[in-house]
């Protein structure tokens, strides 16, 4: 059978397993990446499994997300990891120099090799040809500890992009008319894999705007071919020895196939509150806009800003417009300097960030009450920018740029020529905001501040499971729920016991309270539980307040995978009616709990407070419970290691 | 008698009274400026006198403290502030645009003129030969709608700068050096005003740097010359027609005078936690350094940057240094990188930030735990950089780029030739961050976002003072005691309600619950009540919660000025032994207030709890006790308005 890209790659790492759809494989993984934001976890993670080195070809630990710094907390926190980086030779990215995906892409992703990196948008360097995911923190201190990746063969989705694309149109319109098409369930289970003339046509950076994006339509990740495209991109970096070419085969085999037709793309906009909300902006009526925002790992490129620069080249930005620019990286910023495109913007009136994700995650410019913000960014969750009641909609840069002239959402293909830009021979590779490992690893000493906490680390799993019901919840529980995430608890990522005092914080005012009374327990909930957000903090949390099972009426996938990562036991009720037998402090038991787990999905557990035998379901495989036999991922692997 | 400089000046301006030291006059305000910390207040004051047009000649309302923006607040204030500006014809300084002290300079300060601010650095324009002073929300709000102030006619200490810098010495070792010489203390009661042959050797900016850290010194301003520096700064600003020549008669009558030698100093560093505990580079032993800071209203003119940059140019940050610098002015920023300087800031690695007081204020870049910070600001005072256990050192941009390459304090007088920085033949000045009045004066509405609350106005004097003691305190409460500041509160400076709750939050749990439970009442404190910050939140929180009098055995001076602004008399003992004679929710009463505070200083209140009867002194002029029967300087000045 003809190979897709996809599984060219996933042949060529593969380590263990069948290369087919749904089963579990192993792959090699060559490179991870992290931010700062999810990197502490990892790297406490990595820590705590006592290896000496790591067995990846580049691991590299960014900072780019806690910037603002405004305690001590952040830069404790990059300090650690500036240790943990020299410790075990991983190449540190000093604050300033620029995000993650921006700079992995210009310096070090590589066609055909696979990444995975603790950040949902890890996808952007498929633009490469490489498999780049974002994966929980615990698989990527795996990923380096032991050089695999564990994951279900992907579905692949095949888009055929034809035709040409209009003037002022540009890759963010192309992919916000995919999500306007697939919605953001549309890549769900599926890898993303790109093909067709159209192709030819987006450059680089054009690219890792789709990839980046495929983030928000829920696909594993997305990729393109390596190509001429490629060859270029890279040798313009210095890099051209990392060229390979990697193409699917002719008539490859896809499980899905979409033809998208670039020439009937026109200037698109998502409107709030979801990157799939998206309509053409000449459908839309005349808005009045207070801020734009420019820059995010998904619109902070040369190209993109030198565009911005062009169309605001002598004029004046509006009055009631506030523009901030976050440029992707530090060797873009220093181009737009020196070329004379960065004088261009302060002459036009453009607040100029650091090379950060800055306001994109909610790291500063919240924007006033009420506010309509244009931004270039990926997502336009409710509230992420900082302020509640703000309208944020996402577009391209030109239309980003238009608009912060016009003070309203303007079409830009209504006005004169759009701007070409000609990229440099070479882009400049300064290095100095690089620490690059010195070959003493081992010698460094990790330095852990007073907010950072070893990562919590659970038991191997006893034969009898006790524990009182400690919270009983409704259906549709997120892990925003679980463990909520804002700009005062961001900067405790790293402290779990301090973190503790807030789970379930929405409701239920004292749940570490009532954990520490029962020396932990089992939490019962709806259907959906831990919906939302992938963060492993929701399920570390529980763990480190000794919860020993979550029974349910379903799961969110994610969140399921998390808790077993931890240890946790994710049982389901055989019947949904069951979840009326069991009340707040009810005494649980489930006897001989690894030979049922060993020997039957279905699992007995004991309400002793109501005299009941109930039956439930525990849906995982058989690595799974290996995993929650060792108290966990971390000592399942630690187990391995040994 | 020849007559110095500041009393030519204020003479020129002089409105009332008699231009004598000690005296009490009231002058002119040709200028007034704000920066949004302190200009919400400011505004809110203005908005409640209810004028419709301001008096000065120019006023101008800078953001560039809180725009980091990490939620609404900030957003709203700028954008309250941008209508108010609108409004009353007042020029508006966007985010993004620079440092008001800096920005006041480059585009608007003009020889012999006054100038007002609220903001303590507001003395950096003394550079340009004009009395800029730093004063209370109150009296700049009250500067614009009646275009006077009022002020004690200081003192006047001349500084006589004579003999050469040496190479690598630059205005901030002078100013450090006399630091050094005098104390923070040693120019309190005074203008200190500079002279010398030696003041030709320093650019206008060089003596900005040292005018902004007269404020160090504790003197009302300080100021240079008017001439032909000023003149070559004004002409390159293209405002030529600006600059008239003001300097001191030839034997001008000054209250002190000293005398420095500029060839004596060598690079100087303020060592933690005081501004005046300075020491000459060459004495100290080598420390290794975590974070570098250049910028604020004190070292970020083009002469510094481009210093720095001929510094780093070529070079790389040590990987131990994160090095932070924040320009002065978006024009300042746009000839870096137009000339090639900030392409090699960044080609070093370091971090620009925004136009903005940024770290200095310690809004961002708070150091890891324990950190050495070196920085060119003026104040390094124990917490203010956001990491309460960090050390700050004050120095030099030379010393602070040289330091930053070394990765430790290092003495750039060992080093090679100094840098040596030809100024453009014109500054640029972009005027797109700026909104200047439209002359629809009057027809802007004022947009108040939910966090900004009016301004709390007073009740004129009743001629019964009847209360219970809400308060009992020590000796040597600050104004961070009485109205604690940081990081979560400084967004609620336009929200007294809100702040109203965190009153006394260092020493009493439930302080606004007492006020409210009592309906207000006395506060009994001790010795030099109110001291530290000039924070006219600390008095405007307790004039909101109902305080009517402060009864202390001795005030702080300018939070006893601020109690009278806000109509809350300030009472000391008689005998400081009366201090026992009042406890917690004691009733006190004060009859006939009104001819007493007339007619005698001597002040009688009766405990009634304790059936006491207890003298009092009231220490203030006739003014004051005017001013506290209109219920305080606001009202007072309406009145005088009608």
């Amino acid at each position: 059978m003809e190979k897709s890209l996809t599984y060219k790659i996933l042949e060529k790492n593969l380590i263990n397993g069948i290369l087919q759809g749904g089963e579990e494989i192993s792959v090699k993984v060559n490179q991870t990446l992290t931010q700062d934001s999810t990197g502490t976890m990892v790297y406490l993670q990595l820590e705590a499994m006592e290896v000496n080195k790591i067995e990846t070809d580049l691991s590299v630990a960014y900072i780019d997300h806690n910037t603002l710094q405004s305690g001590f907390e952040n830069a404790d926190d990059h300090e650690f990891i500036k240790s943990v980086a020299s410790k075990y030779g991983i190449i540190f990215s000093k604050a300033g120099n620029g995000i993650c995906h921006q700079l992995h892409l210009e310096r070090f992703g590589k066609p055909g090799a696979i990444l995975i990196g603790s950040d949902s948008h890890t996808p952007t360097c498929g633009a490469l040809g490489m498999i780049s995911i974002g994966a929980g923190g615990l698989d990527v201190a795996i990923g380096m500890a032991k050089g695999y990746y564990y994951l279900k063969v992907p579905k692949v989705l095949n888009i055929e992009l034809k035709g040409s694309l209009n003037k002022w149109v540009s890759a963010k319109d192309v992919i916000l008319y995919i999500l306007k098409e697939l919605s953001v369930k549309g890549g769900v289970g599926y890898i993303i894999e790109y093909s067709g003339d159209g192709i030819k046509e987006l450059s680089l950076t054009d690219r890792a705007t789709i990839t980046n994006m495929g983030a928000e339509l829920g696909a594993t990740t997305s990729i393109f071919p390596s190509d001429e495209i490629t060859k270029d991109f890279l040798i313009r970096q210095n890099r051209s020895e990392d060229f390979i070419l990697m193409e699917a085969d002719e008539d490859a085999f896809y499980d899905k196939k979409i033809i998208i037709d670039l020439s009937l793309i026109t200037p698109m906009v998502a409107k709030p509150h979801s990157p799939d909300n998206v309509d053409r902006i000449c459908n839309m009526e005349k808005i009045k806009i207070d801020q734009v925002a420019i820059g995010s790992c998904t619109n902070s490129s040369y190209t993109d800003l030198m565009k911005v620069a062009k169309i605001l080249k002598g004029k004046k930005v509006h009055p009631n417009v506030s523009l901030v620019i976050s440029p992707g990286s530090s060797n873009i910023l220093k181009m737009l300097s020196d070329n004379g495109a960065l004088g261009d913007l302060i002459g036009a009136g453009a607040r100029v960030l650091e090379a950060t994700c800055g306001p994109c995650i909610g790291m500063g410019q919240a924007p006033k009450t009420g506010a309509i913000s244009l931004r270039t960014f990926n997502r336009n969750f409710k509230g992420r920018c900082g302020t509640s009641n703000s309208q944020v909609y996402l577009v391209s840069p030109e239309t980003a740029a238009a608009s912060a002239l016009a003070g309203f959402l303007v079409d830009p293909s209504t006005l004169g020529n759009s701007p070409i830009i000609d990229l440099p021979e070479k882009f400049q590779v300064h290095n100095n905001y690089f620490i690059f490992p010195n070959h003493n690893e081992g010698e460094a000493k990790v330095i852990m501040g007073p907010n950072i906490k070893p990562f919590p680390i659970n038991k191997a799993l006893c034969d009898k499971l006790e524990g009182k019901v400690l919270l009983k919840t409704g259906d549709n529980i997120t892990t925003d729920d679980i463990m909520p995430s804002n700009g005062k608890l961001l900067p405790f990522r790293s402290n779990i016991p301090k973190l503790s005092n807030y789970a379930f914080g929405t409701i239920c005012d004292n749940f570490k309270d009532i954990c520490v009374k029962y020396g932990g327990g089992i939490i019962i909930g709806g259907h959906n539980y831990g919906q939302g957000s992938s963060r492993e903090h929701a399920a570390l949390v529980p763990l480190y307040l000794g919860v020993k099972a979550v029974i349910a009426k379903s799961f969110a996938r994610i969140h399921k995978a998390n808790l077993i990562n931890a240890g946790i036991i994710p049982l389901e009720f055989k019947s949904p009616l069951s979840y009326d037998d069991f009340s707040f402090t009810d005494n649980l038991i489930i006897d001989n709990i690894i030979y049922q787990l060993e020997n039957s999905s279905e699992i007995l557990i004991i309400n002793e407070t109501k005299s009941k035998e109930i039956p439930l379901i525990f849906n995982g495989s058989k690595r799974d419970v290996e995993i929650i036999k060792a108290g966990g991922y971390m000592n399942y692997a630690k187990g391995n290691l040994k």
